[in-house]
């Protein structure tokens, strides 16, 4: 086991530290998000300013064009009959609104009590970057590395991550590897660092209530006309019943039981329900019945609207019927639902409970399969000292309650173990505004990494 | 009674046809929108507008301050001995929004199949303007009015009238009058001139649910915190029950119930459901359970959502957990609701069921009275007998689901019947995008009103 992070490669980042926090500046800077066809140019942009650091690095780079945004493919081959490791990150990042809510502009990183702000910073570009750092220690200083690596980016992880999964497919015998790599996660406080065995899946639809061809004046309609709006306050309000738990029939069907050993392990880490609720600003904390806070985010499903819109939203009052509703609704997906089962039975109940005089559609907007991974393995002990090495306390296993579609995509098509060893903190503000990456846990995962490679290297192929 | 309308002022209405309906375009586009502050200084210029045209016609006209919006004050007192009638009008309009909705741009009226398409064109500019030109008639071919006329025009209508009652109160000796008279509503169908003797009042609030300090990734904390926007989903849907009615407690407690006579005349009237609901273009009607459709709009009061909004409501997928949710609400009041009371019990039902997780804040917007008057009286049959002069049919007596706030007020101040004597016309629009006027009603209507100022003067103060 290494006790610490090695001297030499050490030794480079920190020499070379200013400049990368410049050249992750300049990455930050590039708007790349996905969800808008407005930034499409910027989102390719992002994706040759990383191709193009991946070659100045000494990477064999490749952009890759799909239906959607392009994948960054950057290998080096030069360790026959070592293991090869696949390293999956996005350069794509999650809207930024609202934008009046954020202390700094969110493509202008800025850098206050040892946390870098910027949209992407942590979720993902910051944890991707670090590994193109690490990389670029190990090929700068020693002129090889100890495996051979595939490093993968793509910039549709915020939209559904819609064509990687068909890419890995096509390509499997090319990107064919011993385990994979993805930082995309936080640690589970600051200092502890963590290796991830459960992520959530997705299935995100919005629902469309249509009733009269248009507003209508609230007097001399409101009455004998269905609103949409209340109509689709009364579906909304069927998710769940009184304890909290999703009511939509059939939708516990395929959730499997957690181990009590799992159950265990969650109850034994450090956690204070307070502290959560503080943290949130909510004022109390509220969920499904009979489980614990960490054991409704990693363990459960849920089901949330994410965002609502009807009618007059403007200064004052408008007396409108209004001629339509909508609303953003995703469920958090636990083994073994599937986003096409919850969806379709989501829609069914929709459809079911509607009332007579609007016309409802669900429209699927992305979904991802929800992920456990075992925690043994060459690999993922090799992560584990890594992490010790440089943080200097061995790493706990937690859950994470968002989604990494592509994470069992990876287990499944190329048949390998999946290695999440994520750098984020708690209330990081992923997804939004005033979004951060602790600055320290960048430069430490840059160095656990850099170890990651050393103790990889010792593994057979 | 008058048979026909008064040949020389009918005369003098179809010479100056062109004009008049070039003053009114140029009274139309002032965008002259109370709500919004950024309209301020157009809603007075609609006032200046208004003034400086009673003036040109020969009447005595002020514009009075009020902490809002400016009343236009218009009087002749040329006829001692006389009645004194009240004129009542508002040259403030609603908000256009949304603007991609309207065939032409609301501020630029359009004629279109005999319909005038602009904001404000029947509610209640156009039928505010037809008034001014009735009286230009009289004082223009006769040089006198047979009676004495106030004209009172608000610029706060649309946004609840809040310094109106106030200024009457005040000004009750020189406002002092025999009669009232308001043209700020529909004739019941084409062709058919209407009285109405009923109005339903409003208690408008907007409810705001905090939760998290902001937006949360809707995984990383997604099952653990409450989610206003289905907190105000579950809120929302309390407010009826399975068949139509308003379930929160005590909200009834106050309706009267209409007299067999009165929903005798309603049954009588010609309406069909099935053209109604192709005119809204709604699949199917709903409402209260046990009335008809002219029932639920004219005597039964609802509570309807006019606006909704939380989290991310752009193109795409946002998985965000919204820190707050927002619907604005009203309620149509009837006999003897009053808005102080519903929105006292709306508010104690919203606080007495919010989930623990959320903070609830209800908002006063606006409010008005409900009223009903008696379909009696000399200027009532005066009233009638200029309809028929004009339009060639006797009136029929009709409800109205809208709410004209000071209807009410006037009643009890002033202590004089109120006359609503309107010409819009079924699906006009009022509030809603591609709002128009029937130009054959305005023209038509301009008659009727020159010949109720005959049949006015035959009657004693």
């Amino acid at each position: 086991m290494t006790a610490t992070v090695p001297a030499d490669l050490a030794s480079f980042l920190d020499v070379h530290d200013a400049r990368i926090q410049r050249e992750l500046d300049a990455f930050l800077r590039i708007p790349s998000v996905s969800a808008r066809s407005e930034h499409d140019a910027d989102t390719r942009r992002a994706a040759d300013w990383l191709a193009a650091e991946c070659t100045r690095i000494g990477l064999t780079t490749e952009i890759i064009p799909t239906a959607g945004h392009p994948i960054v493919l950057a290998e080096w081959r030069g360790a026959p009959g070592k293991p090869t490791v696949l390293v999956y990150g996005h350069y794509d990042v999650q809207p930024a609104e609202p934008l009046e809510l954020w202390t700094s502009p969110p493509f202008e990183p800025q850098v206050r009590d040892g946390k870098l702000y910027a949209r992407g910073s942590v979720d993902d570009k910051g944890q991707l970057y670090l590994h193109v750092k690490a990389l670029e220690a190990h090929l700068a200083v020693r002129g090889a590395l100890p495996v051979n690596v595939i490093l993968l980016a793509e910039g549709e992880e915020e939209v559904g991550s819609e064509h990687l999964a068909p890419f890995v497919e096509q390509h499997a015998k090319r990107l064919a590897c011993d385990a994979c790599v993805i930082s995309d996660s936080a640690m589970f406080a600051p200092g502890l660092p963590s290796l991830l065995f459960a992520l959530r899946g997705l299935a995100y639809f919005q629902i469309d209530i249509d009733g009269p061809a248009q507003d209508l004046h609230s007097g001399s309609y409101g009455g004998a006309v269905i609103n949409p709006a209340m109509a689709l306050a009364r579906i909304l309000a069927t998710f769940h019943d009184a304890d909290g738990r999703v009511a939509v029939p059939g939708f516990y069907d395929n959730v499997k039981t957690w181990e009590d050993r799992v159950r265990d392990r969650i109850r034994a880490l450090p956690f204070s329900d307070e502290h959560f609720r503080a943290e949130v600003g909510a004022p109390a904390l509220g969920g499904e019945k009979g489980f614990s806070t960490l054991e409704r985010i990693w363990t459960r499903p849920t089901c949330e609207v994410n965002g609502l819109l009807s009618g007059y939203t403007g200064e004052g009052a408008k007396t409108v019927l209004p001629a339509k509703a909508m609303a953003k609704v995703s469920c958090r997906l636990v083994p073994d639902q599937t986003p096409a089962e919850i969806e379709q039975l989501m829609q069914a109940h929709v459809e079911r409970i509607a009332p007579k005089g609007v016309n409802v559609k669900v429209t699927h907007l992305h979904g991802g399969n929800p992920w456990r991974g075992e925690p043994e393995g060459p690999f993922f002990h090799a992560a584990a000292n890594a992490l010790e090495a440089a943080f200097g306390k061995a790493p706990v296993l937690t859950g994470e309650g968002g989604s990494i579609p592509v994470v069992g995509d990876f287990q499944r098509i190329l048949g390998v173990p999946v290695i999440l060893m994520g750098f984020g903190l708690p209330g990081e503000n992923a997804h939004a505004p005033d979004e951060w990456i602790s600055v320290g846990n960048f430069t430490t995962g840059m160095r656990a990494v850099a170890a990651f490679w050393d103790e990889a290297g010792r593994l057979s192929s």
